[in-house]
Formats: C-alpha cells, structure tokens, sequence
C-alpha cells in the first residue's frame, strides 16, 4: 500500500510539474514524507478537488510569503488550466490579508512564472 | 459611484454574513475601507467566484492563524453553501504548508463554528 | 553603572506604565533582561524620541498581531499623549501592511483600552 | 505496519502527555495524521533523542507565538524531566530571536503550567 | 474625484520614490488599488504626518522580514530627510521585538541604500 | 565587568563562527547589543548547554523561515560537532510545526553549507 500511495503522489505531481515528476532530491525522511505522506495522501483527500488544493496551496505560499515555492506551485496552477488572470485576482486579494509586501513579492513571481512560460 | 461600491458590499456581506448585514463598529476610516474598498470593490473582481474567493480568505486566516476571523469566515464559507467537509480538508492541508499548531487552532475554531450552527 | 540602567529603565517604565511602574514578575534573568537591557538601554537610545519609539513599538505589535502586548503599550502611548486618533489611524495604515486580520484585532484592543481609560 | 505506527504514536504520546495517551477529537484524515505519521513517524526518527525533539517542539511553539499547543508541549517536556530552568531559559533566548512578545506570553503560560503541576 | 485620488497619490509617491514618480508595472487591479486606494486615500490620512507614516511603514517592513519592500521604503524615508541613524536605532529597537533575524537582514539592507546614496 | 562580556561573547562567536570569531560590521548600538549582550550575556547562560542553545536557535530559524541567518547557524552547529543528520532531522520535524515552505528552503541552504564544507 506504501508503494500505491508512491504511484499516486507520482501521478499528481506529474500533473502539478509535468515532465520532471519528481521531488528535488531531498535528505531521505524529509523526502519520503514529501512523497508518500504529503503528495501520496494528503493531496489525494477527496473533498477537495485538484484544481481547489493547488489554489489553496498557491494562496499560503502567498499569505506567509514564500516565493521561491510560488514560483514551483504558480507553475504548477498553471500547468492544472488555472487561468493567470485567477491567481492574479487571488494575489490582489491576499494583499488585503496578508499585506502588500507579500503581495508585491507574489506578483514579481508570477510575472517571471507566466514570462518564461509565455517565451518557451 | 462610491455609493454603488457601498450597495454592492452589503449585498456581499449580507450573502457571507447573514442577517446581521454588516460589518462591525470600526473607527471611520478603516470602516470606510472594509466595506468600500474591501467588500465593494476588492470582493467584487470577477476573475475569482464568491465561493473560490472565500475558500481563499479561510485558508489564509488559517495559514496566519487568526482565530477569531477564522470564525467569522468559516460560518461565511458555510452560508455560501460550503460543505463543512471542504473546510476540514483545507485546515488538513494547510497544516502541512504552515504548521501543526495553527491547524489545530483552525480545528477547534471549526468545531465550535459547526457545533453552534447544528444546535441553533 | 548597571544600577544607573535599572534607574533609567525604572523612569521610562513610569512614564509609559503609569503607578504601577514595574514589570510584571518575570522569571529572573527574563525579568533583568526586560529592565536593564530592553528598558534601561535599548530604549534610551537618543536617535528615536520617545513617543515615536512608542508608536514603532506599537505598530509592530499590530503587524505581528501580538494583541496581549498591544494592550500594555496601546495605554503606554495614550500615557504619553499621543492622541487615539493616531493610533486608530496608524491601525488602518498596517492594515495595508500586515493585512486586514491584525488590523480588526487590534482596533477590538484598542477600542478596549479607550473605553477603559474613559470609563475609569 | 500501519497498526505499528499507530503503536509506537500511543507510546510516544503517553510519555509526552501522560495518562490521557491520546490526541484531542479531531476529524478523521487530520487525527490519523496526528496520530499515524506526526507522532507515529515523525516523531520516531532515531537522529534526534525525545528530549532534543521536545525541546526543539516547544521552541519552535514560542518563536510562532502559538500559546495554546505550548501550554500542551511544555507539560510533555516536564513529563520528559526536562528541568523548568532550562523551558525558561529557552524561552529567554528565543525572545532575542523571534521577539519579546511571543517570550511575555510563553512566560505566562509556562508559570500557569508549573503553577498548576505545583498546586496538583 | 477617482482622479483627483489618483493625483494626490503621484504627488506623495514622487516625494518618497522621486522622478520615478510611480509604482513598478502592475497588473491592472491591485496597480489600482495600490495608487488610488493606497497611496491616494490611505497615505493621505491627516492624523499621521507623512514622516510618521514613513517611519511607521519602514518599522513593519523590518518586523516582517520584507527585504525588497524594505529597500524600497528606506530610500523613501531618506528621501523625506529622516536621517539614517533613525532607521538605525529602529531597526535596533524592532530587533527586541521581532528578533534579531530580521534585524540583520534590515542592517544588510540599510547600508547597502545608504552606501548607495552616498556613491551616487 | 563590561569588557568580561565582551571576552566571553568573543569565546563563544570564535567556537560557533570559527578563526573570524566576530559579528559582521554592524551600526554602533545594534553591535554592541549584538556582542555584550546577545552573546556575551544571553548565550551565556548556563541553564542550557552551548549544544542545546545552538540546536533551539537553529531550530527557531528554520520555523521563521530566515535562510541568510540559518547559513551561519548551521555552519556555528557543525562546528561544534553537532552531525548534519541531527539538522536534517530538525528541519524535517519543524516542517511538521511551521510548514513545509520553510523546511523546503532549510534543506537548501543545509546542501549548501555541507556541500561547501565537504569541499573545503
């Protein structure tokens, strides 16, 4: 059953990142958690559809301000048919939230995300 | 105009917040701001639904651990027609992207939100 | 020459905290820490006036949405005469800064501590 | 090997919070979580003795300012026998590194929590 | 009047950002709301004097860990003729408040604002 | 008995920081507090082992998400012999308490600074 939840957190994070699929090597428990825990069973959980979860994560990563995994999880909203006009609008409004600082920061991320996705 | 921004903000709040319609007594400026610029024109872009958008505003409060917004927004989220389960999957979540600690909070926010609304 | 920080600390506790004058009873180098270093040097520093040292203090006690400590130093600056219009004002300002949650739980704190004063 | 892992949680939770041995009622994927892979993985990893992970809990609990779950933790670091002096001592530290604030209110609540062990 | 929001919004932006005048390119929406909401209705408070809000808006930077924002906002305090060593010993006191962390990422980014200043 | 702090601090910086022994080149006031106090005062306490105090700060670095600072932490815990699989294994526990954005970006700089070491 561990090995199915490692095929499920595979085929999600295809979807999410495409071509590569994987995690970026990580020491050994941190990455068998980010695997088989978090994208095997957590973002496998059935109230919430895909598209909904990348949205929430991408919201987060906004709100605590962390940009370079904006940068992987915006790519990865994308890479799902999330339209950049809808994580845009969440960025305008998650700096009501969260404050403008972290918005300015979310959107120089997204402005470089969609560029070179625009420029590939 | 700005009157319109007002209307359109209480239309807003009265969908997320019920029959109270309002928001609560705030000084006159930040008053002004909450429900002119922030119900009235930053909850009114189109790029995001009202549910997406208060999906998004929970997740947030979660991630930064704001309890007693929590509460306010978790019963919007419900009066939006939001299943409770959504929003115990998305506290799920975000524990893996902020923490242990303020998902346990959002959970008994949860909780006591739920709980109050079964028995009413 | 330490003694002469705890006099210093001492003044600029009554200035701020009124009668009572003291810190509450912390555990002992916690507690000698917070008056000869915190109050007997960090904050006689001459480059800051004290009343925008208080309102550094308390706009970053709104940013990071410490609400128990807003209440000490929301009265230590109202002690100092800086007028509630300006920290309702300041409030609205961080707003933007920090986000909206801080903000609605820091006008609670200081809507609070003006009733209070008022009232006594 | 799941059931294992639910074993190993129970026993580390025991040691930690005493006679209770169990998490708080929590929705079903976020208390399997807690129990199966926080407590039942996580916290098992050999490189790190309970008494370090503890510690390490409790401070990463002061510097994110959550006062509920150090109120938890602090009591599972003195089952451990860790010596109140040194929570103390943390927490002094940790004020220099995430700011006095979230070091008043983790004095309150460890002298509440030694307060409460003392009159028990 | 929107114009007239938008106008006063350019005359305090050119006071603190200079020639530039005007924000970096921003996607329609939050570019609005951060010229004509923020700096053409917030910022134009009268209870706070510009310098204040400069201050109180530098001091959040730091406590927040905001880097760019930071250098953005030091230069305009500079540009207001607050003198450097009261961004100093702010940025010395807000270390007391929220850590020493942000306030050697702070210190990193004052001398480099301040270095230059001095070599332009 | 001021220039006995400072000496104590200089020990301690030279065992964490190695042959640089010292601060990096800060403002008067924030140095001075940096070396008299934080190190030659807080760091000395003996409630605490230098091994613990290194472990907690490395620990509360990782939990706010601060990558410059964690540089020259981690490197003060390898100096004083604490093994990197102790540090990964802390940075895998704080994901669990602060998220795994911040313990994505530890991981980071923690190859950085073994991988720079292994090549020294």
């Amino acid at each position: 059953m561990s090995e199915s939840k490692t095929e499920k957190a595979r085929a999600t994070m295809k979807k999410l990142f495409g071509g590569r699929g994987g995690a970026p090597a990580l020491p050994e428990r941190i990455g068998r958690f980010t695997v088989d825990h978090l994208f095997g069973d957590v973002w496998q959980g059935e109230a919430l559809a895909l598209e909904e979860r990348s949205l929430i994560t991408c919201s987060v990563l906004v709100a605590i301000g962390r940009e370079p995994e904006q940068r992987v999880h915006f790519r990865g909203a994308l890479n799902l048919g999330i339209p950049p006009e809808k994580l845009e609008e969440m960025i305008a409004h998650v700096a009501h939230y969260a404050g403008w600082p972290v918005a300015m920061g979310a959107t120089r991320v997204l402005q470089e995300v969609i560029g070179k996705e625009a420029s590939a």
